[in-house]
């Protein structure tokens, strides 16, 4: 039977502060972005990812990381992360006091080559150096497999290579990690089968799964997610964000399709789903736009509409 | 694991041209539907729901049944379905030359009463009048548990109730069962549940499964149903179609997104979905708006990218 093997428990974190305002064509003022945070730091999330720490010159967008950091009020049990692409950053998010810092690297080389400008072994070595740096803290560092369930650009990746960046991860001590579907190819059968090889090799390092809904896969792939025993999932309010590769493609997964479809399910993702849903029908006035997320459209399954008056 | 109780080969139905059609705003020209359905039919699909004879009063987009029934080309091994709503639809569908009647009731008693204006038991009687037309007849009958995830106006309903309408459709001699959710309210360990139950009782009369994708876990539920031991599933081009409660909610699950799932995930659907993705892309054309399908914008996985120039 399905969710058999299940804990019962699963943890929600989202990135849409980072990973959607990120791609926005507009720059989303730092002072909605820390409304943001604050508001949902109060719905029962376990991870907020809050910005990246990168050159303002990448990304514009992001150029707020320290103000925005600087601006919210921390609350009790959530974790606040930072992406970080190098040792500047790593710098500049300890001195902002992060709580965790979430370092990526594709394994899929010309998606490295592409996204990060270094080679898979150049980005391990550059990982050990931020390791030094944060060596002594209380910062936790995570550690996301990109294209790990697939490479835009050089295909599928075998099964033994995610595993094999798993085992650099923790050997660097890296305290969890995110195997991540950056371009939206992950199939329920490969999630099941990866999960099951992590759960077997890895089960005492925490794994977060991170899928985007580039292909309509996202949620089924949640579903095989959880049923090989992963118990966290990345998603993004609204749905927004996640890079995607075609013109009205969709990225991230929308986190309150994913909370709805959990707690549905029998699940207890410590979410409040009608705060979060609140949040999230503010959203199109924050970036100006449509969102794709469907349950602000459609509301939760058990909201029942009035009989009609038949003859 | 995932799947391990799984059928390799899963059986695809598309209702586009019934359930999406029905719903457009204007009606689709009846050469539109004819050619559709010809190129439909030489996909692999194992089921075309064509038409409904219902009257041209209640649903105008469907008015010409008889016309697109007289002029499509009949495709060996492609199932021909028309939807009947009572007996003078079924004497029109059998005159028609339909391979087969579906027979929808809902077992929500307020959705039955607003969408067919009947009770249950009313519904029952009219399908037993319409089994005796169909007596001596090649033409199969299947029947639709409509609501059997949720009614939008009474709720959930007991699975007992969904298996009690299912052994009254079989001691009336359907031929097949549809478990229908109306109105996008299934959720995976639901469909996981019913699935079960239904394989544990009715293994020997054929099941389909229907999903919307109203709150985004339609393909979540294709991977419960599949996993359940169900090998058949409804779904539409496009993703058009399905009575969405909401303005902009999403209805019917896109037929090209979830053969694409199955198939990377080790299925087969007999379906050429080079040629389906081919049609869904002319698909906006004939409607005159977007659809919601996320394949014809983002391509198939295993469709590579060039890698990019790097320094």
């Amino acid at each position: 039977m399905l969710f058999a093997k299940a804990e019962k428990r699963v943890y929600v974190n989202d990135v849409a502060v980072r990973d959607g305002f990120q791609s926005e064509p507009e720059f989303v003022p730092t002072e909605e972005k820390i409304g943001l945070i604050n508001r949902l730091s109060r719905t029962g999330l376990r991870k907020i990812e809050v910005t990246s720490f990168v050159s303002p010159k990448a990304i514009p967008n992001l150029r707020d990381a320290q103000e925005v950091m600087a601006g919210i009020e921390r609350v009790a049990g959530v974790t606040y992360v930072a992406l970080v692409p190098n040792e500047r950053g790593c710098e500049r998010a300890l001195e902002s006091g992060v709580d965790e810092i979430n370092l990526v690297m594709s394994i899929g080389e010309s998606h490295n080559l592409a996204n990060m400008r270094m080679t898979c072994e150049q980005s391990l070595e550059q990982f050990r150096r931020v390791m030094e740096l944060v060596r002594g803290s209380e910062v936790k560092v995570n550690g996301t497999v990109a294209t790990a369930f697939g490479c835009p650009f050089d295909g599928d990746q075998p099964v033994y290579r995610v595993l094999w960046a798993v085992e650099q991860y923790q050997a660097l001590g890296m305290h969890s990690v995110t195997l991540a579907d950056t371009t939206g190819m992950a199939h329920p059968r490969q999630v099941a089968e990866l999960s099951a090889a992590y759960m077997d090799l890895f089960s005492k390092l925490p794994a977060t799964l991170h899928f985007h809904n580039t292909r309509g896969m996202g949620l089924a792939n949640v579903i095989a997610g959880v049923d090989g025993g992963i118990n966290s999932f990345d998603a993004s309010l609204g749905g927004i964000g996640g890079c995607p590769f075609a013109p009205g493609a969709t990225g991230n997964i929308c986190t309150e399709d994913m909370v709805h479809m959990l707690e549905s399910s029998g699940f207890d993702t410590g979410v409040d789903l009608d705060r979060l849903l609140a949040i999230a029908r503010d959203l199109p006035q924050i970036v100006g736009h449509d969102v794709p997320g469907n349950l602000i459209r459609a509301g939760k399954r058990d909201e029942l509409h009035a009989r009609p008056a038949t003859a």
